[in-house]
């Protein structure tokens, strides 16, 4: 194990989280908010770990491995959560530390479950709101491309850490060096992100609002900065909100490859087509299901375009598990036909496209699944003449689709674990529903719960909060990496 | 396609139904029960039925493949729900078919869902009511292991067709000749059988109590004679009833290999002991849980024994998907505490062992889960070096484990579908946690479920009905057989 380049780039995270906390106390400060000395307090703690570990344990060698990129992935999430959170307890804003460490991780692994009530989100301090919002866009394209992107140094190995940050099944380098392939990733990123603010501003949101809620958009996580979340901005916001959550759910090869004006090979991506059928067919039946019904809890889609719109935004928030919601607090997620909830607590476990910013199985996984599925079929009926299946194209190798079964399977008994947690622990009032909705939307990264949890988590006890912060780091990464640096199998000698 | 042999067999079923039906046809007429009839015309038509398929289509040659097998497992059971639900409609008891058709898939697929409100059932006729429960007893084995087991003529191709009716990811022969393993499986089945109707009555259970239950016990079905199920015998036939039950869900094997004095294999099962060891977990957890609590709705747990007797009652009851509750009916599954509801809903999805009565999963194939998320572990730690997984002593071939993968991947989205369905169709009062957990028992052939479901089905639409009638068979069938004979890939030349 290279334990000094493990440490050596856990230092470099230290040291760009510092520096990305500038950006929080300069606000803080020139708004003359007290918060912004918490800023400077948690900037002076990962500066100085930060150069401990770069300076002390220069690497020796560059060589690492798969279980090297695992573990320096694992670490960086857990650092910035553990330090990310200092500035909320620190300025008193949220005093207990597991609270803080839960809003940081849902902030970084863009899931936007919060443990405030709408009341202590509105008088938040807006260095504090920034910060809050600015982990989902950190947290989006991922920590280490972000250092990888940033520091050069890097080695041909470094694909390995690549992989093990991006979501999806499996990674196509963009270009053959992994540090330019997250170049070009970020740049993407930043100017998706920058043509959401304008747009925004234009529609009439405040500007601190626009860049507030483009970070939650573009890291598909869901943290606003209003008690009813996006349902107080005017109609033309929503459907902006609408278009970039879904534009974020998409691969960004695909905007990379159309950059290229290779529009053949990005139209010819099929899970992005499949991704697009699926929210065409949701919005239908969500439009319909809760248009011109007499229910006094829907009176906020009593026309067409009024049902449209908010089935639009629904469904954009789940699918792509960002989070947001357009209906009125007054009316909650649990007022919501039968159909609907169903629907959304469906699309939860999909999630956007591979290679986005989306969190859930991915469009791409459960096609795999789909694949798999249906060539065990073929085995059953004739088990000594199994075609090969085709995706994307391409015929899908065994070990692609024995890697997507087996992920599934581990994937739910991450689920079910989490969920078995909740329920021992269970706080007054928490039900079977708000508990399962509760554990599937923390393992992938949406938020938003059914049940009590519907107004927030700050109900559950601190047990339930650090399952439930660990359920959305590895949801976020993945599983493998988190639950693979824990494990006896990378720690044994070989 | 050898489609002679396929209405030839589907003919002996529908004679052997006949037959079967004699037996509640002459316990009402000596009852003096007016149903009697009922039964007589049923057998009338399967008897016409059956004739006329076996002696017009004598079949040509004995060969076939897996496809013929999977298609007369469906048929099969299609035509013995579809039959078996005439008794309820011709005596009015059921009045409506698709109800009657309902409660005979749920008795023949030893699920166990009533449409049947508790008054209802204690009013009905025992003949209807004997039938009702015996329909679980024949399920149990299957319909067409039975048939083998009765009638000769069945070649040695006929182990695909065992297969296909068998629960489990494998099959493993007891003695090559599929005819003489089919028989041996029956007269254990039998042998348990009245071991438990003797045990019942010396516990102080009427006679046709005894009888009735031993059948729900040994199909792992549920169907009871009273509105509280099991709640208002005494705690004795509570506990018989929990020991055959947990006995029930062992694989049939290990009894057959005890008889023959294989004690080291009979106790090298590894998948018995982890049932075991689940069910001594689950009954400790349960039994804290919901003893010595002041909650007015446990009272009945009100002493350490008591909380025991029913933990034990409703753990072996979910786990081996039998459905039975020990549980007063005025404190309904719903008053149960959280952990207790949670804990119970994670086992309505393992279910018994493999070769043994009982639906769901079978814990050999979550193992095998295990084992396949095991080694994409190490595969993910050290891709050139993935090592063999081993269970049961032998290690399991890439065979099994993309098998069993795919299965739970097909599993998990009939559930899904099962789902939204249900919340398509929701009836009045309906929640997210009554559909799921009304989809999760029924396919995985258990019965109860929580939220309003927990009184009965009867309050689902006819399409929640047929789609749930649907997913028993399917759960029972182990999906393949039905979604197999329904696809268009089975029925395409090759």
């Amino acid at each position: 194990m290279n334990y000094r380049m493990i440490f050596h780039t856990t230092g470099k995270v230290a040291l760009v989280l510092a520096a990305l906390l500038v950006i929080p106390m300069i606000l803080s400060a020139s708004l003359l908010e007290s918060c912004w000395w918490a800023f400077a307090i948690t900037i002076g703690v990962s500066l100085i770990i930060g150069l401990v570990l770069v300076l002390s344990l220069k690497p020796k060698s560059n060589v690492f491995f798969s279980r090297e990129g695992l573990i320096i992935v694992s670490l960086a999430w857990v650092y910035v959560s553990l330090i990310g959170a200092l500035p909320f307890v620190i300025s008193r804003a949220i005093p207990s530390y597991i609270d803080a460490l839960f809003e940081t991780a849902s902030g970084f692994s863009t899931t936007g479950a919060t443990i405030l009530t709408g009341d202590q989100i509105e008088n938040m301090a807006k260095g504090l709101l920034f910060w809050r919002s600015f982990t989902h866009w950190i947290g989006g394209m991922g920590v280490i491309v972000f250092v990888m992107a940033l520091v050069s140094g890097a080695s041909d190995r470094s694909m390995h850490i690549l992989r093990a940050e991006m979501p999806g099944p499996t990674v196509d380098k963009i270009v053959p060096r992994a540090r330019t392939t997250a170049k070009i990733l970020y740049a993407l990123y930043i100017g998706l992100t920058i043509a959401e603010i304008i747009a925004l501003i234009i529609a009439g949101m405040p500007v601190f609002d626009s860049v507030v809620h483009a970070f939650g958009t573009a890291g598909t996580g869901g943290f606003g900065i209003k008690a009813d979340s996006i349902a107080s901005y005017n109609a033309a916001c929503q459907w902006i909100i609408t278009v970039f959550m879904i534009l974020f759910g998409v691969n960004f090869n695909v905007y990379y490859l159309l950059l290229m004006r290779k529009f053949r090979s990005a139209f010819s991506s099929r899970e992005s087509w499949i991704y697009g059928g699926l929210i065409i067919v949701s919005v239908t039946v969500v439009a319909i299901n809760i248009t011109n019904t007499n229910n006094p809890d829907l009176l906020y889609a009593k026309s067409v375009g009024d049902g449209i719109r908010h089935a639009a935004f629904q469904v954009a928030s789940f699918l792509t598990t960002t989070g947001y919601s357009s209906i009125p607090a007054s009316s909650s997620l649990n007022a919501l036909p039968l159909l609907t909830k169903g629907l959304l607590f469906v699309l939860m476990f999909i999630g956007g496209c591979a290679g986005s910013t989306a969190g859930g199985l991915k469009v791409s996984r459960v096609a795999l699944l789909g694949c798999a599925v249906r060539k065990e079929l073929k085995r059953v009926l004739n088990p000594r003449n199994a075609n090969a299946v085709k995706f994307e194209g391409k015929i899908v190798s065994e070990e692609t689709l024995r890697g997507v079964t087996a992920y599934f399977g581990l994937y739910m008994f991450i689920i079910v674990a989490t969920f078995l947690v909740l329920c021992f622990d269970g706080a007054e009032g928490l039900s079977v529903e708000a508990n399962i909705t509760a554990a599937v939307s923390c393992v992938n990264n949406i938020g938003p719960a059914y049940g009590k949890v519907a107004s927030g988590y700050y109900m559950y006890n601190p047990l339930s909060k650090l399952v439930l912060t660990l359920a959305m780091i590895l949801g976020r990464l993945e599983i493998y990496p988190l639950l693979l640096a824990c494990s006896p199998l990378t720690w044994t000698k070989r």
